[in-house]
């Protein structure tokens, strides 16, 4: 007889009424013997949980649970799993799930998946079970993408390390962030300022690059080397061709955005990297960008998507042996409301984190 | 009393009539403690060339005379100068000049300058002369500038290697072309067919990408493995997240090319890059691409710009060593006007020299 399991979860079910979520049952996929259960404890709010229920990336499916920064205790181990058990506390991040047989899983590199993979909400199993997130009592996710917290960090702490942390850290740690090496942070909030942390920790001279006010303080203190406005008047002369990686939050390019990405562009050293890690609502490319803008400083624009289990385990050890902790806010769960909408808004310093509120 | 030298060369004096080009005198550079001077014999015929006398890439210094694919003798070195000497045979690519003060050209990126540099034509020298190429009976340079050719390398096959090779062969290089690596050539004219020369010559697996059918059965000959025709309809699905580098020649970007960068980058594997070495003109940006273009797969674009004297000399020694020569045509200098209009039609196969055959 198959298995009737429900878990529970703050759900879309209206897309008029975008951040109107209110508890609903649904059922997981079907359990497999790669899979870890997790009782979910707590989950960070992203960006792209505000992206998805307003559907700027598209339709998404209904009812719709988000969260995908999600730490919890196993409760339930498949066949097939090594190393996770039950009791142990772990964490989930954007993706649950890949093919583990194409090229880029084989060779660890299984966030790129080229069959696609299974985002952790919105995303369509082959079993027809469509993915739901962390905003709820439990989630079932590969071991692949399942990683050990250790002892010294917070669940708190880790919870937004699985999607805003992972996201800057990959590129940071890809395109060789560390002693030497000058790089920019454009856009300090949840991924922004954990790149300003994980720079800083890797021995990189970190440049912040916002013109949020009120926020300089906070950057001060984060440990940015550099603070720059941009809201002054020509502020990238200053840093022309002088950085060796950029990574960018930005997720929104309006039409007085004409020529920022130039600007951008312009204060990459030779060979240097403007890496973007801010997805824009799918009406909304880049703006315009001349080949010689890239060609004149030898330099690349390029994306990264969330990291491996390689990289989230190499994050996590530098946020344990360095007493990384990530500046949020914590609210129980029933406030995911007031949490996307802040998160619309920009109004969290610098993520929050929902805690689990959801009788059984 | 200050020496007065002329060179002459085939210059344009009005922009109206783009390619005709007639002899006249000019005055060179000041001669310096590190400078070159060489007696040209070859020079190839470069799309820059093109883009410059058509004022595509805006309003040139008159009279203008291009040309910077230069070999010739050497017939004055500087006090300064090392292991350039009088009778020597050499060569000078698109730069003939650079700070080498800043962090580039100390780091042996003199091609990327921090100032600029000084291009071989229509670029300003402190001494207010303005630089000529190399249609033309001779050249200053600065020694890091010039370099000197392999016996084994005929000079009417080493010309066309100095931008159009170097061009090409300083992305292949940095960006790891050799066994094991899948690269892509879009475009193949005189840039392009020397990618699928070295990329090949580096152990690359070597995909063409052209909708020429006339020059299928040359980019056989050259040594691609796979011939995609971008002619036809959905040419990109088949080759989806599977190339490690993609050196894209294409100078151009019509209103029908939306979409196109995109199917480009689709093909690209993880941390895969597309690298630009065609420049527009000015009024012609790149066709817009999505932040998710590149995060998804997790790939870059980027540009390049000729390359280093280290790489001119590591490529050098490729061709020397595996005894690769360009396919060219060669024509008097006088039929210059011929040569510069059959580039602007993509007539060249797949390169035009010039041999020198001005009275001194």
């Amino acid at each position: 007889m198959p298995e009737h399991v429900e878990f529970k979860g703050y759900a879309l079910t209206d897309p008029k009424k975008w951040s109107d979520l209110k508890v609903a049952s649904f059922q997981p996929k079907t359990f497999a013997g790669d899979d870890v259960e997790i009782a979910i404890t707590h989950c960070g709010v992203c960006g792209s949980d505000v992206h998805t229920l307003t559907q700027g990336w598209g339709e998404s499916h209904l009812p719709l649970v988000v969260g995908h920064e999600i730490v919890g205790k196993v409760v339930r181990v498949g066949g097939k799993v090594a190393g996770i058990k039950a009791g142990d506390r772990v964490g989930v991040g954007a993706k649950i799930g890949s093919c583990m047989e194409c090229r880029a899983c084989k060779e660890g590199q299984e966030n790129y998946c080229l069959k696609g993979g299974i985002s952790t909400y919105n995303s369509e199993y082959p079993d027809g079970v469509i993915s739901q997130g962390g905003y709820a009592t439990a989630i079932r996710a590969h071991q692949q993408f399942v990683f050990p917290i250790p002892d010294q960090i917070e669940s708190r702490h880790a919870a937004s390390m699985m999607c805003a942390g992972l996201t800057v850290f990959s590129p940071l740690k890809t395109y060789g962030a560390g002693p030497g090496k000058k790089v920019g942070v454009i856009g300090i909030g949840g991924l922004g300022h954990y790149a300003l942390l994980w720079a800083k920790a890797m021995g990189a001279e970190v440049y912040a690059f916002t013109h949020d006010e009120s926020k300089m303080s906070d950057i001060k203190k984060m440990g940015a080397d550099v603070i720059v406005n941009t809201g002054e008047k020509d502020y990238h002369k200053e840093h022309a061709r002088s950085l060796d990686l950029i990574i960018s939050t930005r997720d929104s390019y309006g039409k007085d955005a004409q020529g920022v990405l130039d600007e951008y562009l312009s204060m990459l050293y030779v060979h240097g990297k403007f890496i973007s890690v801010g997805l824009p609502d799918t009406d909304s490319p880049f703006p315009p960008v001349h080949a010689m803008s890239l060609a004149m400083p030898g330099c690349l624009m390029g994306g990264s998507a969330v990291g491996s289990k390689k990289e989230a385990l190499e994050m996590l050890e530098l946020a344990r042996s360095k007493g990384i902790k990530p500046w949020v806010e914590e609210m129980p769960m029933k406030e995911c409301k007031k949490a996307v909408e802040g998160v619309k808004a920009n109004r969290a310093r610098y993520r929050y984190v929902l805690m689990q509120d959801i009788d059984n």
